[in-house]
């Protein structure tokens, strides 16, 4: 009994991930594309500003027409409507640099007197002036493919007047399985969580809302028959229960008989019993029924997978180095991800790991405010007093 | 001409935000928390797990059946569905023990022998058991006030059968004002990029889509109109334009004369020409019509206000720190929003401020990977080679 191979993690997304292709992308508006991964790369479609631009309150003038003033001889410009020789235009921040103009004088620096303005020193050409594609150069990359688009990415495509991005918005179908499964909203039993974790996982990360399709008893042709239909309108099918090797671990079984390429087993602890593969570039995945263990499947092994089969651009996580307060034992060749909180005493840094450790535990990741992957680098444990990195999921807490 | 007061960023959180009151709080099905803010602290309504459960596939037996048990002097059950004296239960992981068994043995350490099981040694109460309430206890919390729902959370909440939760949800209304302004969509003209930047700003902060209100032409009624019928019906009330001291800023002008409180001009640059106030608990805020100007407003005012006024606890962001490149000047009692490329190279992180300073210019924010916040603490600056914390927008690139 048990899974007798567990697969690297690092072996498991090099081999899965070049064989998931199928992805849908989705045309949004560009003010519903935030938070969104774009699935293009998107350019400026014309110099932005346009023509130049003043950036401050001010007379527009040809910077020859006031050539030589200084405070002991100012030059006098009449105020005027149009740009002609020894004509000053008043422009408003963001306005227009009028023909025949070059430069702008703030208006602080000048003395207006009726119909006429004093200017008391020379302005160089380009004074105050924001020059044609000093912002955005027509064909310049406004947001890479891949790259999360966030409020100024939403600013840029608005000033460039391009109102539809493509997104990439997988399709992804998650149902549960279990006999002993109930829904939140229902009677005895063991309530549904950990579909329901994957589904907010998949919000939370990309956008995408998947289609969740309820609990589906511990019968092979129900089974069966989830995958393939959800195989045929999906570009990911989750499950979340029956992906260890009993009898009752059905999914597992279900899926690998449909693969095109499967993996069973992943040296992840939680979350070894995985099994993960890919029909016709669509991924398809067993996850642990246990919430903590299919979240540490989604976040170390399924994310990275679908990040780099798109190439999405992730933006960086808040990562703090901290000193162990124990020993932190790690199982040889196995990825551990620990749930940890990290606490400040006197500008120092320290983690404790949580001593709840059972893979359906919820309450360790409530409690704590970091996770701690280790074990990548074929660590057998950390001392106490050692320094660690943590992943930042909540805010840092004084020491006890 | 310009804002004469500019009154220091801390000063303008601290005066604002305990009469920033109204809020709306809407009911959310469980599953559509995700990355919304709880207007509540939700408690487990009970113990988790409710019965004693097995951790493992395994025979759950009475502790005193197989006490002195040894590989020597195997002790003998008999494989039932229900538990007397000397006989072994099956159990799968996650069911619940059955009445009269306190202990569970796993199926890789007993022989099965037709239907008979021996077992090798002795096992102590509560093996491989999770205890009622070892998870959650009734009474604990599970998700705080304040704190953003992540998708533990939400599978807490599942596990629990508590599905409804009460979110932040701040009807916000967003217009912009500038004669010149056209949409996106639209032909001549600038293209307003800023109020769609501010609604893009709290869809991705709060979850809450603004509702868009247009624009408004440089006209003292029409704003006015708006601000009003707006103060109505929503908690914040926001304009992007109008927010300096010219004659066709009118925004401000017009909330200032609403306001039970106000304050005009903010030591932060980009973004002196903030209006911010408040009229019967709503907040009502002038942004400047430059992108990275009210990027920066919503960023270290407003945002911080919402935040204190309502107790939101956001989790950390991702920041460095990194040696300067180059000088970085800092006006004395102003507080600096810089757009930073950080870099890496043998190891050390530096940091490079771009020199794009407009406050109109969004490739500065599109080409930096973070931000500096500089000038809270006085500083007069700092010099190439000194070590400064940056908050990471994007990841960081290797040094050129």
């Amino acid at each position: 009994m048990g899974l007798t191979k567990l697969n690297p993690v690092e072996k498991v997304i090099n081999e899965i991930y070049p064989y998931f292709s199928s992805i849908t992308v989705t045309t949004v508006r560009f003010n519903e594309a935030t938070s969104r991964y774009s699935a293009q790369r998107v350019v400026a479609v014309e110099d932005n500003p346009p023509v130049p631009k003043s950036v401050l309150d001010g007379f527009a003038v040809n910077s020859e027409d006031v050539f030589g003033a200084s405070e002991y001889s100012p030059i006098e410009l009449e105020i005027g409507k149009e740009w002609k020789p020894g004509v000053a235009v008043y422009v408003n921040t963001g306005d227009p640099l009028p023909q025949g103009t070059d430069t702008v004088i703030p208006i602080e620096a000048v003395k207006v007197v009726g119909n006429k303005v004093l200017v008391f020193k020379q302005y160089p050409p380009g004074n105050a002036v924001a020059k044609i594609g000093e912002d955005l150069r027509k064909g310049e990359t406004i947001i890479d493919k891949g790259v999360l688009i966030r409020p100024w990415h939403v600013a840029a495509l608005a000033s460039q007047g391009i109102i539809e991005v493509d997104v990439i918005d997988p399709k992804i179908a998650v149902a549960a399985t279990g006999d002993e499964i109930v829904e939140p909203w229902e009677g005895n039993g063991v309530r549904n969580s950990t579909a329901w974790l994957v589904a907010s996982f998949f919000r939370e990360r990309i956008g995408s809302v998947p289609s969740y399709h309820g609990i589906l008893r511990d019968d092979e042709e129900a089974i069966k028959n989830f995958v393939e239909v959800a195989l045929d309108k999906y570009d990911i099918v989750i499950t979340t229960g029956g992906s260890s090797v009993g009898k009752r671990d059905i999914s597992v079984k279900v899926m690998e008989k449909l693969a095109d390429k499967w993996i069973h087993g992943v040296a992840l602890t939680p979350g070894r019993p995985l099994g993960i593969g890919v029909r016709d570039g669509k991924l398809m995945v067993s996850l642990s029924g246990y919430p903590v263990a299919a979240l540490s499947q989604l976040e170390v092994v399924v994310w990275p997978i679908i990040k780099k089969a798109h190439e999405l651009k992730e933006p960086p996580r808040p990562k703090v180095r901290a000193k162990l307060k124990r020993r932190l034992p790690v199982t040889p060749n196995m990825l551990h991800l620990y749930r940890v909180v990290v606490c400040s005493r006197e500008g120092e840094l320290w983690v404790e790991p949580l001593r709840l450790t059972g893979s359906g535990i919820l309450s360790s990741l409530i409690k704590s405010n970091g996770i701690v992957v280790a074990g990548v680098r074929g660590e057998t444990g950390y001392d106490a007093g050692d320094e660690i990195e943590v992943e930042l999921i909540g805010d840092i807490v004084p020491c006890k």
